[in-house]
């Protein structure tokens, strides 16, 4: 049985001081490492072994990877990195607090920014220096691809050629095969395999650290999608999640 | 100009324990990773970039380069793993103590297990539970390539098809291409880049988590080598590399 492991990143410096995070590229916190080996030990005490990993340019994803990997005893694992699966560009909002922005725009406007399925936030200017064509990382990319703020649909629209080409072929070679991204770049991945709508995938919340495991027949069919873990800890991650940007 | 950056990993479990490792997938300690994230902020400070990493199978090597990458802001860098890059099989010596070791077979023995250039420590048996052959990571080579123990003459003959084909080739890709391993995968690229003869390599003891730089011209003709470091630091870490087989 063919299986795919998703894994969003553990808890961020920007996530615990409630800021747009984007594709600013924050460390995690000590209690994202910690979630982030907690969840590579559940994988290797359930028996999960994959065969190939794939993750994005942000450390937070990269170095969630490579707690999950140490945990598995795995560090000799092939990696595979992508600019394809970093998080949704939040453009100019980027670095501003989640509750201050939504006191000042209003909490429709931010929720519409936040979750909305096609309304991108405000874009960087090309001269802005938190713009992507400044940072030597993407210099390979060309300006046109490189986005200056993003809807999730353009999330989607730019993981889709990785994730069609690249992602599925390593699917077809190999048994088991683990992605560790972000928010945004994974609710495009759930989306196609589950074959959401625009409106559902942007009220589904993926927690942290926590291993979502995708069950394939021979034919690539999904059989059955479920989260490892505790369920009530799970449940509260969730709901973390989903209320970062009310108002205390 | 092209540069080559070497970094031997740091200071691991067995290393501190004065146990003959080769092969065995031991553990950086705590020193040891303080090495390696010193090592990536001098080569951040020093203003290396290096474009594209290689490293081991084994998690002392690949750690290691973690802690630099992430020292260097540069998680993102793409890194390419491979067996042909670990450390020379010490067969069935692996997991005794050097010291003992020495007492056991003497000190001439041991020296020439240690630092011959031909001679190999007595065989792993097919059946012996550290034989890679038992390793799933190691599936797909075949078993006519994985050593059950190796002299430095072998340890290099198996590196050499992966540096002359793949490491060439970045280099010449590339401006600045790093490699994170081992002393003995190590010192088989330095007598390919310096020439050495089989008795001088031997003798030559590169020290742990150290930057070794090499520059080329345009003709990939090498101009000049050099340690990066404090020189002090860096003779008693040689020192102490030389003389882990001596009697206390």
């Amino acid at each position: 049985m063919k299986k795919l492991i998703l894994v969003r990143h553990g808890e961020s410096q920007w996530n615990k001081l409630n800021l747009f995070t984007g594709w600013t590229d924050v460390d995690l916190t000590e209690a994202g490492i910690k979630e982030a080996y907690e969840a590579g030990k559940l994988l290797k005490s359930e028996g999960y072994k994959p065969e190939i990993c794939f993750t994005s340019y942000l450390k937070r994803a990269v170095k969630t990877l490579n707690e999950i990997l140490d945990a598995m005893d795995m560090d000799w694992l092939p990696v595979e990195k992508s600019w394809r699966l970093n998080e949704k560009s939040y453009g100019a909002i980027q670095g501003l607090n989640k509750v201050e922005t939504a006191e000042k725009y209003g909490d429709a406007q931010v929720k519409l920014w936040r979750r909305s399925f096609d309304v991108q936030p405000p874009a960087l200017a090309i001269d802005d220096p938190r713009s992507p064509r400044r940072d030597a990382r993407y210099a390979e990319v060309s300006d046109k691809e490189l986005p200056l703020t993003e809807s999730l649909k353009d999330t989607i629209a730019r993981l889709m050629p990785y994730y069609q080409g690249r992602i599925r072929q390593a699917m077809e070679e190999h048994e088991t095969v683990m992605i560790v991204a972000h928010g945004n770049s994974l609710r495009g991945i759930v989306k196609e395999l589950k074959g959401m709508g625009n409106d559902e995938i942007t009220e589904f919340n993926i927690p942290t650290a926590v291993p979502y495991i995708f069950e394939f027949d021979d034919q690539m069919k999904l059989q059955k999608d479920f989260y490892l873990g505790d369920p009530e800890v799970i449940r509260k991650k969730i709901e973390g999640v989903a209320n970062q940007a009310k108002k205390k």
